[in-house]
């Protein structure tokens, strides 16, 4: 904790303090769409940028990662409170309190309890298909702000304000870098200059609208925000404790998930370690800051962290500037953001969950594993179809069940004897000496409950084959844990195989796993003996046979 | 489908018989029990007796399986019909079998996609803990029913006729067996009489109430039992479909898992196989079939099945012999039946729930892996705090988590060479020589997105112990399969290396996991090379150093 400030050298001063200053720039139009996103009053969005990240810079694990609202979070904060308090009402911003409080305490106690391995719970695929899916029921969701639409009719001065950001704000991500670039910018300012024309289309929007009469003609702005710092308080008074639990919990999940991979995305650039126990305490102090402050569920998103370290940060004081210059603003007039017109705001939010579309992932699977295709397309339609919450109960199951049905197939393999060797390879890849009564099967996998069934199928199956076998030598040189399932199935095979008058041996096993097997019933009652190698084993089983 | 009966030869037919009586003895005060557990009256239980052994024995796989009403899933369904019907009433018969057809598409369902892999969601440990929480409330639920208790008085003749059956039946099941063993009876025909205890008491408690007063005195009994076999039709009407869809897949779920193991006990006896596929099937059909003649969901139970198997059953000819003597049962006249009094069924139940708490594997896992005792106490406390469907929900998430946790926890060595020799081992275990520029890692795990995060963090770790490292070589002999997420954090570890001027060389990578890789980015961009051995990759790196 605080470990970068006592090593903390001038020199970096110059990166964090810019860094800090265009992430806050960036995340004044940015917090307050997300607000819009989880249906809070824009000032929500700006009120969660302040604390949060300055608690993650003193609790956090990532050097460089950018704390505050983002898309997805918001998208799930919506889903959570819609049913329970109207979009932009004093309840939906105490029930967003309380869900980044529950969310926060998750996350906590999952890191004091060092359960950073809850991350593996998704797979890659799993997590594009969620992300993918969520992007477009967010772009979705803005269309209609965009085209200042009530159904049936559009409201043509909104539209037109809308699209026409649109179009900026997509020609600019796709050509402005490069234009800047060929200008003679280093290629980093360039990125960073590019990121920044969400705020300058905002300001143009907001001059727009002070200047002329789109505003009389009904375009929609985001309206008076109130000045002044966040009064802090625990928002535990109202009634909804018990159907936020749920949405909380995996609001927590999504929040580590994203903050891990955009942290991971960081610290491969750094070469910095992440420790994923601090990070889940240091998004957990940084969600409770947000409750504290009137905020919502906040995490660290992939695009403003790398805008953060691409603008120079080096430390978490740069999210420490950005927070100081958030609060700035709003101590300083706010007047003019209440001009922010709402289809503009639209545009920035659809053109940053486009940049979710991140479809490579599908690409290299296509060619890789057809089923991580399957997974990520069934997550994806999971969010679309049955909502954002029960994605996530879906991406979990399929990377279960991607998991248990990969563990159901196991690898096993017949083994012959390289003549002349001490070497056994498997049959079907080399050509190898067998012995009909001795059959030799090395085990590919740790054996656990999700695979024991399969592998006693197996080599059920490859007994039946060699019907002759009168030893059974698995090698066990694969195998590096065996669990108390196994444990039960191997010793049920072994009585099996005794009433068969079929000897079960093992060999090469590793020192861990022997260690462990000493003192139980399979290891005491095996109808068969221990072999350092299985040339050994061979060999003896051979003489065996000679003596009978 | 019914080889069984292709192959039919005249000496089984004695074993099939006698079995098939046998079991209908037991089934009668058995069914009617558990129908009492569901909340349903009595003759459901024998309705769910009648077809449901002859479906799966046409489409089932197991040779010797008894299915028919089972405690965990009586008390399931009374879990699920509850708060929708009160116990007793028609509706719950309704719902009942809308349950059992639930259950039993999504078997069939399953079946047919070749889903079987998912019995491998739960670890024994799990399984085992939830079938001693399950035990135990069904066991308390039945307390009142014993003591003829309306709270706060318990109502005495009922309590010492409830107690005594309770007295007798604890005291034969662990005596009887051994004394008619004494007795010269042959140890099989023992323990089948021994099991027929429970009948004999019932017909005890019946005659009693004939030949006493204790009805009059308030001692509860069955009532009056309809005569005739059911009507067939498809409870299709009831407004109840949505609340009932998820406990309805929880169940079937559970069906599987304990017909299951009881069917691979027996064909571990048997030497048969069981094809797990089949047995969805079968149970699917059984549960149609349930529903079809107003009964409730059902499974395969171990302990009567083991009667059907030690009673001489060869082929499911005793399950149809049993079916149809239940159905004769209903047929004739069943006024006796209805004098079957409460207490003594409800001791009935208690004793084959005690037969449940099966605590050896607590003793084994206690000695062996504490984790596995861990997630068996939670699941134990889960059912007992949560309720029964909760239950289920935290058994998998414990399977799951204990298999995340444990992947995350991979085992890596550091590789030295045996002076003089090609083969290389753990530096932990042998005296081997290892080479300052060239760090040799084995991973002894498939990698996968639970564990490549892991992997790739340990394998940092090691880089960072051995600063001069040039070379890191991954000996691939134990990886049989890398998945999509894998791939990617392979070719992230492959760029970092590559910035760092740090040599990534793959050794000995399996046949099929080399197929696979071919065409992936990972290995045209590979910052090294591949070897087909770790001699030949040390060999080859130690003239690159020294030409360097």
């Amino acid at each position: 904790m605080l470990h970068w400030l006592k090593h903390y050298r001038r020199p970096l001063l110059v990166g964090d303090l810019s860094a800090g200053l265009v992430v806050a720039m960036m995340m004044i139009p940015q917090a307050t769409a997300y607000a819009l996103v989880a249906g809070l009053p824009p000032v929500a969005g700006l009120y969660a940028s302040i604390l949060p990240p300055i608690a993650y810079a003193l609790f956090g694990s990532s050097m460089t990662q950018s704390v505050g609202p983002m898309a997805i979070i918001a998208l799930m904060t919506s889903t959570a409170i819609a049913p329970l308090a109207p979009a932009g009402s004093a309840l939906a911003g105490v029930l967003a309190a309380q869900l980044a409080l529950i969310s926060g305490a998750a996350l906590l106690l999952c890191g004091l309890l060092r359960m950073g391995f809850l991350a593996n719970f998704f797979s890659r695929p799993v997590m594009s298909g969620f992300t993918v899916g969520s992007a477009l029921v967010i772009a979705f969701n803005q269309l209609h702000t965009l085209l200042g639409a009530e159904p049936p009719h559009l409201h043509l001065p909104s539209a037109v304000l809308g699209v026409g950001a649109l179009i900026v704000l997509v020609l600019s991500r796709l050509y402005l870098a490069g234009l800047l670039k060929r200008c003679g910018l280093k290629p980093a300012a360039a990125d960073v200059a590019a990121k920044l024309m969400p705020m300058m289309v905002v300001l143009a929007g907001i001059a727009l609208m002070a200047t002329t009469s789109l505003g009389e003609q009904g375009v929609r702005t985001a309206g008076a925000i109130p000045g002044g710092l966040p009064h802090l308080n625990l928002a535990t008074s109202a009634p909804h404790w018990k159907p936020l639990l749920q949405p909380g919990l995996l609001i927590g999940f999504i929040i580590f998930l994203t903050s891990m991979s955009s942290a991971q995305s960081l610290a491969l650039k750094r070469n910095e370690k992440l420790v994923s126990n601090h990070e889940l305490v240091g998004l957990g102090a940084a969600n409770v800051a947000s409750a504290l402050s009137g905020g919502f569920p906040v995490t660290g998103g992939l695009s403003r962290s790398a805008v953060n370290y691409a603008a120079g940060a080096h430390t978490p004081l740069s999210s420490i500037v950005t927070a100081a210059l958030l609060a700035a603003a709003l101590i300083a007039p706010t007047g003019w953001l209440a001009l922010l017109p709402l289809p503009v705001l639209a545009a920035t939010i659809i053109v940053a969950v486009l940049g979710l579309l991140e479809l490579d992932i599908v690409r290299t699977a296509w060619q890789y594993d057809r089923g991580d295709v399957l997974a990520w397309a069934a997550t994806c339609l999971g969010v679309l179809a049955l909502g954002v919450e029960a994605g996530v109960v879906v991406g979990v199951a399929l990377s279960m069940g991607t998991l248990i049905w990969r563990a159901s197939r196991p690898h096993i393999a017949v083994l012959g004897r390289i003549a002349g060797t001490e070497h056994f390879r498997n049959v079907e890849r080399y050509p190898v000496e067998t012995r009909p009564e001795t059959l030799v099967l090395r085990i590919d996998a740790n054996l656990f409950f999700g695979n024991m069934e399969a592998v006693a199928g197996r080599i059920e199956c490859e007994l039946a084959t060699h019907a002759s076998a009168r030893h059974l030598v698995l090698v066990m040189s694969p195998v590096s844990s065996i669990d108390t399932t196994a444990l039960y199935e191997l010793a049920e095979l072994n009585q099996r195989l005794k009433r068969r008058g079929i000897g079960l041996h093992l060999a090469e096993v590793k020192g861990p796993v022997l260690d462990r097997l000493r003192g139980t019933t399979l290891l005491r009652e095996l109808n068969g003996q221990l072999f350092l190698s299985t040339a050994i084993a061979c060999d003896h089983l051979q003489t065996v046979k000679d003596v009978a």
